[in-house]
């Protein structure tokens, strides 16, 4: 009741999820924190100017002090900075693992009793380290994985097949958020019918029969940031409502299938690691990891997206010791 | 724009279908006509009391003339009269086929040129009988079919997997809305698993983990009209949002797949026979009949449904020659 | 978060508001109580067919014992009976009474926490009720007062203006919710132009310019409940949607004013009575009573409303001591 | 039914416009336009990967051709560029107006036969602009007027009375979308009270109880922009949910009063200017303007703002004849 929701990290992401919150009367108070506090001001009185025409008629304010975040139901991170030119990615994660683990910090400090969605790239990799900083409850702690990815796969796969994305299941990306995610393509449906497989293709016009249509839809969906960003400078509006729709689970105690961000410990035989991973999502947060069948292929794909987080993983572990 | 969606027949299940249109911003205005005109005025009386709360903030009023029909976009179809006792099906069933063949002349002859969704029942005969006696073309004459059914397994499902019902695919009933429909079992999965053999079952605290689940889940569903009759003598909420939610699809144009009522020409082997089956909605209606996949257990139930649907309609077919 | 609404009475107005709250993504769980359990059952079931369709796909139960309670953020009631021919309506009133004091025991010694909202007529006594016999704060016992009314002003002045509801300001039926309510006339306002005076009206086509528009417009408002129950026997979706509403300015903390059932404090010159008076609904139910500038004729009405509301006290009040 | 709305101008106003429109469920199809085509690219595949979590699962497409208008219901236009350092304002305003002509002419030749919706600045001047250039009848062609200052100045009212927005009424701002606009004060109301007299105050703890609270309320509000802007470059999410409020007036035919662009002829004994007036907008666009009632220090205001307004129609005169 009276949910409360903080964001930390204002910019184009933060704000385009509150934005996308207040649309869908997700709390009745926004939080929100920036390294840069006019910004957060300055999204504070732009974003309230929507909230008179919703339900919820929200409150929005800025938080000054960590320690306000005991009475917030959720902490949404998406601060960070992106890879400058010039540097190696190795820096950049870097860097964003030393700004997350100096938030972990002051969340848990603060009491904070919620749970926590976590947004900063790159995803897997920070949320780990919030976890293991914060000492929270592994579900507790959830990061936004490859439910964006997953949802590009879907409106793909619905300009390709000419169905709305709710009619078609199955289609995840698995791994990690970044370039070596998969896309399970043996587990895709239309009303129990296969869609990737010509010789039984049911969507005579699909741009996916032909021979190499797994790895024509992989490239658009794992380009698609890219091509964002080369248009318009930044992706945000759909990782905003992505990350309402997370919280909408847990609000509602859906008990709904999500590929986030996970610690997975034995599930397709991988450990510690966090990575993008269907988790029936609900109240307690990430309350059950679902184990899908992949096909070998796919199984291998998985391992090898596991190593390279692991990988850096281990290329901040001092961080975190 | 301004969508005008007529309603004739108000009684608990056409007025709790508008209750949900209203809810959900369909319309800008809806019509209402019932044989006992009163009853019509009764009900936009008492459903104008809520239309102020909702962003569409809707018109209501009775459609005293069908030729006003011209001027709406759908019209919906809930008139007819339940079995009474000591009669048998086949005379309800007659007489309901002239109340909608009387309906759907005057639709007709009002120069009406949208969609017509009807939720009569027995729902898939009157559908035939509407399409053949307005001769519109028949993805403009849906029946609602097995959409209320499929909704009610997967409400089943979700109870005993422990997910939301969204999260559950290839769930679907098929054939006759009534007694000899079907359910989809060999398409039903959770996150691209099989929900239904036991051996690798995911779900270990499934109630469906045992030899009968199939018969004992078939059963819930199929039973389900009876135990609410039972209880509360009538059967509405489920329906009418049931009915929203077909609209949606259209008024989006949505390619959204439902199993409506819709006249089979070939698939699954049937022809000349109306029946819920798995079918793309979109503006101009039905806009593609999806056949699924089914097992050879399936399939026969199919067919049997069909075989009972047609001797239904031949039971009736000198009103619609 | 994760709000859990509990129903007491599941007949037409509590299932009404249910379908209104399932719609609106109100709560994460809902319970059902009736004294007659199967109808309770059956609610659920028909109830439940709907629930998929909407954000929170929330779950439904019936509550089997009272001490279940202590897990819920609200009770809604709307149990009691209507008046039975032949019988005085002080004879209803002591028997909802006794109901209600029934209930007022069972939920306060559940241990439950949350806030009130009374529906069961007549609201204004029987809120006075509850709150006597739980000991409760009186703002968190709320009846719904005289919000139904209001909004059927509205809906008949936007009929009359030809203006949305949202768009007319400052008309409110304060007093019982019943006969002896009254119109606040001398502050209808659209866009601050008063609409009740014919010499400076600037809405020419009015139905209300004429020199008995107050009597012509209270007549209609005060007597739709006889309309509508004389057509459809029971009044269920407008009170259902304005119960949601209420629950709504709670669960977002909106701070709305809303003509809720109060106790009275001084305000208007009242004391020790309960009644419809626009009040600031947020978290903590009534946070104050809005006392609006009446014209004398509107005092007079109101202290007359108020008269008879103690005197129905009166008659019930050895039951509450 | 099927609603399509076509958005020219891509930028931060138009992509917030179309994220709100979406969560809202305002459209089937929307088409974007921007004279940077790659940028419309960019917003429709960052738009669309938040499409499929709303109801109308919309499609998003770029429009190559000013002629595709034609199937479009909406056209709303938010091309412009802002003020240069070290340009006078007229300068600016020369260069909008041509730019607004030049799609105006497009507009017209597309045989486009819905409502055009502006908001580019000055949108007074551009909404005349468009409204001579097009030839379209004045209503069809509307301006964003002062619906968002009007929203600004209960968002802050709200904040100084604790009072939801909703429940204040008569607060408006009119005239110039600028700094000449004025604040209704005389018309303030809630649930009927005066706001801003201080000796009758209903609402002690009011900071705007003080003698110079017009001036402070005014200041606040009419410096909004500068203040967003000052901290993060841009004001747009406010606007964009302005823009989608009007359009749902007009979609669902609402009649609701909203202070738009329109051009007055003889209200407020002002002729052949357009400036924000609160206005009954239903499916046909403004379907007619409400005089307020002023004091003489707000009707002096309103006409200095009309003489501005004149002056800069005058200053660009020769591009309209």
């Amino acid at each position: 009741m009276a949910v409360k929701i903080a964001v930390i990290g204002c910019g184009a992401v933060g704000s385009s999820f509150l934005y996308s919150a207040i649309h869908q009367n997700l709390a009745a108070e926004y939080g929100l924190i920036d390294y840069n506090e006019e910004l957060a001001q300055g999204q504070v009185l732009d974003l309230e100017d929507s909230s008179l025409y919703f339900d919820s008629s929200p409150r929005l304010k800025v938080i000054k002090n960590y320690q306000e975040l005991v009475s917030y139901d959720f902490v949404v991170i998406t601060a960070g900075r992106p890879q400058k030119e010039g540097e190696t990615r190795l820096e950049m994660i870097r860097d964003n693992a030393k700004i997350i683990k100096k938030i972990a910090e002051d969340v848990r400090d603060s009491g904070f009793q919620g749970i926590v969605l976590i947004c900063s790239n790159p995803v897997d990799v920070l949320t780990y380290v919030f976890q293991r900083v914060s000492s929270f409850k592994f579900k507790r702690v959830l990061g936004s994985g490859t439910v964006l990815d997953s949802s590009r796969l879907k409106v793909e796969l619905s300009k390709g097949l000419g169905v709305t994305p709710s009619s078609i299941s199955g289609a995840f990306i698995l791994g990690e958020h970044g370039d070596s995610s998969l896309v399970t393509f043996s587990n895709i449906k239309v009303a129990g019918l296969t869609v990737n497989r010509c010789e039984d293709n049911h969507y005579p016009n699909s741009p996916f029969c032909c021979s190499d249509y797994e790895e024509k839809l992989e490239q658009v969906v794992s380009h698609k940031a890219y091509e964002i960003i080369k248009r318009k400078r930044a992706t945000h509006y759909g990782i905003g409502a992505a990350l309402a729709q997370i919280l909408k689970s847990i609000i509602f105690d859906k008990q709904e299938v999500l590929p986030v961000s996970v610690l997975l410990n034995g599930e397709y035989g991988l450990s510690q690691v966090v990575l993008g991973a269907p988790s029936i999502v609900g109240k307690y947060g990430v309350e059950k990891i679902v184990e899908m069948k992949l096909s070998q292929k796919e199984m291998d794909k998985l391992h090898r997206s596991a190593q390279i987080l692991k990988s850096n993983i281990d290329s901040i572990r001092e961080l975190i010791q």
